[in-house]
């Protein structure tokens, strides 16, 4: 089973109504992200609204306002401060993870370390957080503190312990999951419950919310991981095997790696000559195709959404939770 | 007037008696920091360790517990709480400073990018940021929430700011001050005045302590550049020079830019063969004791010093504000 054709299509026309009937927040979002980066510092705010713009689906901040929906709605400003600072967070770590991968591109067009180098990334990284701590700040809500504050430490601490585990052939799939609990599944879940907050929701729905944006999360992260190695033709544009390249070594390679025989093992793990890599990369996926290992991957990744939805199923039905659902459906088929 | 000498023996001999005052509360500041830093993946704790406890004097802890003690006294889980928030800052914009500037040394010993490598200390940077935010976060206390996010925003700005202008020989006194203002002087004056809200102070005199430290901490930063040209020869291991090398305009080598010939600009401005590299340090250092730069620049220094020291007048006299006199003597002729 490869990602894309019939299930693609379907995932995409199930949100095509939801971006529609959120399309004027979203809207509205990137209006109030263009008036809060307005440093003193021309270049923060060229570098920021560059990778702030660079068609990012906003998917975070959607999740916010959805789960705020779920609960009942929450004030608009909140909603709008919340998407913000969300998606100013994560556009710090993909500007410092630009700079840890040396990453030439980003969704197609210049990365901005390609643009303006390293060294602005990391300071226009460290920028993004504090103007996200600042607008926190301004909601003065100390469970909002606590929720954001929590969530960055975690991120950072799966940033950290994914770069730990890099050319780790040895990783075991429970610190794989770690890693990507840590580093993306935290903020997605952080984004929902974020919302529940703003809507004024009950203990146990927040911890719902919880629940739910992280196994959203690790569905997404999970299939990321999976389309790096096999994406559907019609995303012209994306180099695959960029994760192989770049020693991070995620699950549908786990899943090979405890199959094969030990000389495939040793054929994978063996840095190749750089003139060989494509070869390579052409070699792991046709192990992989061999051995089941994509399939199992985006099963996993399947399982975790299953997970997200049965999260859901302590609120009523509701044309709230059913577009929640097709959300989780949409991580785990969706075009990159 | 070069820094060093007997007026460096009598800012040292000054501040015996306050170090020893502090001793106390610095030891549990190590302690609680020891404690504080227990990530769940080890590398980042070795790294934290290692830096902060590299030989850093601890002065911005300092500063913010002799403000308490000038407005009464805070308490003492309060006063180490921030103490640990503003030395976990500094150390992350020290980690990310060495990434920028590509040091191989910090306080005479390797620096952690020389050890770990860059990548390492731009993800333990961000951790330390955020475990400076969920210190924040538990102190529960809108008012240094706002004071912690606004300063950490002013700080990246600041330090945006001077890599924008590297390089830049035409750089004004008033954007170099307002560098120097952003990246140091903003936490300077943020730990004096979290001090003051630790211990309750009125607005007033909350304002007053934020006016003191930031004219501390510009009296710090001018010191720093001029000590980078010139320094005591009893401060042995210190390389000189490293701003001239870096690109980094600061206030001695304005103050000569302007003062200089035509032909002595160009030999300042032209980038040299790496082999007359020392040569042209000589040859600025001695063109500035030529121009009175040097003197001008720790003159600048001092009455920042006398600037902090005037504000301090609003607070009747007491050992305590004599103590805070006795510091910001010493940022100007301390060791560095």
């Amino acid at each position: 089973m490869v990602a894309g054709g019939p299930i693609l299509t379907a995932a995409i026309e199930t949100m095509a109504p939801i971006w529609a009937r959120y399309k004027e927040t979203l809207d509205m979002l990137s209006t109030h992200i263009g008036k809060t980066t307005h440093s003193e510092v021309p270049l923060i705010n060229q570098v920021a609204q560059y990778t702030l713009n660079s068609g990012g689906k906003r998917i975070r901040p959607l999740l916010l306002a959805m789960s705020a929906d779920l609960c009942g709605g929450g004030d608009r400003a909140a909603v709008l401060t919340g998407g913000a600072v969300v998606e100013f967070v994560h556009t710090a770590t993909l500007l410092h993870d630009d700079v840890l991968d040396g990453a030439q591109t980003r969704r197609g067009t210049s990365s901005a370390r390609a643009v303006w180098g390293d060294h602005v990334c990391i300071l226009v990284g460290d920028y993004l957080y504090t103007l996200a701590a600042c607008q926190v700040s301004a909601m003065a809500n100390f469970e909002i503190n606590d929720l954001f504050s929590a969530t960055c430490r975690e991120m950072s601490e799966g940033e950290t312990l994914q770069l730990v585990h890099n050319d780790d052939f040895d990783l075991t799939e429970e610190t794989y999951l770690r890693i990507i609990d840590r580093k993306t599944a935290s903020l997605l879940s952080a984004a929902c419950r974020f919302g529940g907050i703003v809507a004024g929701a009950s203990d146990v729905q927040k911890a719902v919310l919880s629940r739910f944006g992280r196994n959203v999360g690790l569905a997404f992260q999970v299939a990321d991981d999976t389309l790096d190695y096999v994406a559907d033709d019609r995303q012209l544009g994306k180099s695959l095997g960029k994760d192989l390249e770049e020693g991070k070594v995620t699950l549908p390679l786990l899943h090979l790696l405890a199959h094969c025989t030990p000389s495939e093992r040793e054929q994978i793990v063996s840095p190749p000559a750089p003139e060989t890599a494509p070869d390579r990369l052409h070699d792991v996926v046709a192990m992989m195709q061999h051995y089941g290992s994509i399939t199992y991957a985006l099963n996993r990744a399947e399982a975790f959404a299953d997970d997200a939805r049965s999260a859901l199923s302590a609120f009523p039905d509701s044309s709230c939770r059913q577009a929640l659902f097709a959300v989780a459906d949409y991580v785990v088929h969706r075009d990159r």
